[in-house]
């Protein structure tokens, strides 16, 4: 039993208990808190061994990533984020000086997007981790689900991907203002923050949506990180774009009928902010079928995907 | 800076972005969702080098105690608990098969109390840490803080104190029912639950609300497991029932003309849960007099208070 077949484990056992209107398997949960409003809640833990070496990395970095991961779920669910709680793991070699640093470039993202630390909890610990869980809120018809793409959508991406781990994994800019845009100008039907890698993540909207997916490997937006990563190899760096981690680019499908107006109004108000369309939602396969120049090719080799903690 | 200073220093940095009802500093934050209704969030971390050892508890029961430290936050604002989210580090020396014990102690709890859980993340680690943010409601003049109590209000504690280590600990039911019970029917000036130990927790309750208080010592709750954790000496296990963490009882204060009231009803609605008035809440000292049989007493003498994970 890997971790995603655990979490299906946890998923159906969980929906026994109590009603939600949406639980475990998203990129957050939503709770019914009133009429006109519903409550989005996700969580993501970072630890020392596993996402980072404090060694290389300052601690703004680390305290500004650990809410930056949140808000991008937030923002995959076209909600508007507010307040959070965190709780620190502190070990020995971890000081008060390295961990107010820590909350510094927490609290400075946290003031850009103004969403309020309301509480916490500290334990003593062998290595550092940071658990952070974040509330937003949404109007019902608001929010977007992984599930809900239908065959004749179209795909799009927000900026440029791979190579993430270069710089942009720690300084990214939540998407949370482009989240919302899409919430509450239009009907996107499925939603997610790319951060598992394109394919992989794509390949959990395909299952919720129980769809089938045309991509254009050459509509595929590749970074200049990705090509600096693979040293100007184009072919690697599309490999990269394809399947590297961390990006926190937003993926969505909308009705084919809204490319074109939301194209333009993109433009207007994320004149910065790259958005390409990569292909089409089809029939119920829940395999992504490949073309390059309008023409069918067989699938590019990804590297094995799915980075499991089990 | 200790734990509790650096909490401060938080608390105040946090309070400058956003705005919500209660922020850091009490058993839960409050936020606003809608014209009669506020959310009420907190979150508490286990750690295994620091709150247990995996060779010496059961899965279930640190899974059950996982969920009850949270549930005993909520039961302590007056509060219904509705759902939870938690985040796991799973280091190699815990098992799938371990991992899904630890879950059916989790889940089994939850069921008792209706509370879903509806969202989580996974990592790796060193060592098992579990982190569980929990989300109760409440009607807004339904919630008690732990800054209202009043000079002439009397205290009251639940349960039996002192010697939780022997099993409690892990066993407690969180004093849900009769937290709403109270938030419900009574007006609570402030409550607060036990889990650092009664002097200590009552001393956050003066700290927030500005008060003194004069304890009678003869009236404290001493429980059978602090008899017995102390070999049957009963001035040890009194200052257990003062000191020891983790009784997860409830502490709180009401107007006296409501105390009469209060202790027949709570006798037919929990016959079972012994009721003790401690004492009364005096002008602004912030501190704890002591009396016994009606007559001042010197300050017994206790462990060193303040367990701090710094």
């Amino acid at each position: 039993m890997n971790e995603f077949s655990f979490i299906e484990y946890l998923r159906k056992r969980a929906s026994n208990i109590g009603r939600v209107p949406l639980g475990i398997g998203d990129d957050a949960a939503v709770l019914d808190v009133a009429k006109d409003k519903q409550l989005v809640v996700a969580t993501d833990v970072i630890v020392e061994s596993v996402d980072f070496k404090i060694s290389e990395l300052s601690p703004e970095k680390i305290g500004r990533k650990a809410l930056a991961v949140n808000l991008s779920d937030i923002a995959a669910m076209g909600a508007t984020p507010k307040a959070f709680v965190i709780s620190v793991g502190k070990p020995p070699h971890v000081s008060v000086a390295w961990l107010k640093r820590f909350y510094n470039g927490l609290f400075s993202l946290s003031k850009q997007f103004d969403v309020s630390c309301v509480g916490g909890d500290f334990s003593s610990s062998k290595e550092f981790f940071a658990s952070v869980t974040i509330f937003g809120e949404a109007r019902p018809f608001q929010i977007v689900k992984r599930s809900g793409a239908k065959k004749g959508d179209w795909i799009a991406v927000t900026g440029a991907l791979g190579g993430s781990i270069l710089r942009r994994h720690c300084d990214f800019i939540p998407r949370v203002m482009e989240g919302l845009f899409l919430s509450e100008h239009f009907t996107p039907t499925a939603m997610i923050d790319i951060s598992d890698g394109l394919v992989q993540d794509l390949t959990h909207v395909l299952r919720s949506s129980k769809a089938g997916v045309v991509l254009d490997l050459d509509r595929i937006p590749v970074s200049l990180d990705s090509i600096k990563l693979n040293a100007g190899n184009k072919t690697k760096a599309l490999i990269s774009a394809l399947s590297d981690g961390e990006d926190f680019e937003l993926l969505f499908t909308v009705p084919a009928w809204q490319k074109a107006n939301l194209t333009r109004e993109w433009k207007k108000k994320f004149p910065k902010v790259q958005l390409s369309w990569i292909g089409t939602i089809i029939g119920a396969s829940r395999k992504i079928s490949w073309r390059r120049n309008g023409k069918p090719i067989s699938s590019p080799k990804l590297p094995r995907q799915g980075f499991s903690h089990f």
